[in-house]
């Protein structure tokens, strides 16, 4: 048998756009977004993410609030990861604070040894890309709060995958 | 001539769910919404808003940052009210801080003595119904960052109504 001091260890990388590519979005403000409004009162960083709420199938986009009520420590025992099928979901922090995700490629199954893990930045948030398999959100303590813009209606839109063996994250 | 001092002052009541039925949504944690996400991990307070992105009209969501660049003193000369006629639109504000909003009803033109003003408790964000006059979102200092949630896509999605006499909104 398998101990949890041998299942394989798995550091988070920073995030930046350009790794999370493959998987969604990053909500960050970057100079190539920026505009002006609000009779320069404001800038805006806009369009910052390809928002999918699977209009055809009998979608539309919710906006809610998830509060963190069990803190979770790192390293952390990932077993199972998820996926929406019918829709993108965002998180963005209320406040600055870094989270971890782990993610893997669209498609039906997931390789394990595809899996990434990153860490935020404390500033950034992330929208993923429908049908792309991540981990349910963690938050690392309690009362950290995350704006959510995702898909709801009608219809199942959750797919789950345990791992063959579990995966141990870290920063 | 009319001097500033003048103007018709409208200070700002506390924002409520209640008040501001009649324009929009308040995003905020409340019972009414609370919901279990993630194995009791987190608490979701699910579908706060009612976002609306015209997508009959050809609109999509889009979600944005903006951060205010020039922070605006009160009491504050309100000039004119704008409204999205194909869309909703959310703002929430990254990171605890309050800010006033002001409002009129749907309407082709605004009776300029049914505009309220409303000042959130620093947790609260809102949601402007499609077609609700409001004020251009002003910030109270510098840095303050909203995440906006409204209607990218084509067609104008704009209106402007100039005030016959200016309002000074206080706290």
């Amino acid at each position: 048998m398998t101990g949890p001091a041998e299942f394989r260890k798995l550091a988070a990388l920073p995030l930046t756009a350009e790794r999370f590519a493959p998987f969604g979005d990053v909500l960050e403000t970057t100079r190539e977004h920026r505009q002006s409004m609000n009779s320069s009162r404001f800038e805006r960083f806009a369009n910052l993410a390809d928002v999918d709420i699977g209009a055809t199938s009998g979608g539309r986009p919710a906006i809610s609030i998830a509060r963190c009520k069990m803190a979770t420590s790192l390293p952390y025992r990932l077993d199972m990861l998820e996926r929406h099928p019918n829709g993108s979901q965002a998180f963005m922090p209320l406040g600055g604070f870094q989270f971890i995700v782990a993610v893997a490629p669209v498609g039906e199954s997931i390789e394990e040894n595809e899996i990434q893990v990153f860490v935020t930045n404390g500033r950034q948030g992330i929208n993923y890309h429908k049908g792309v398999w991540h981990m349910p959100m963690i938050g690392l303590q309690d009362d950290q709060e995350f704006l959510i813009v995702d898909r709801a209606g009608n219809g199942g839109n959750c797919d789950e995958h345990f791992l063959d063996e579990p995966l141990m994250l870290e920063l």
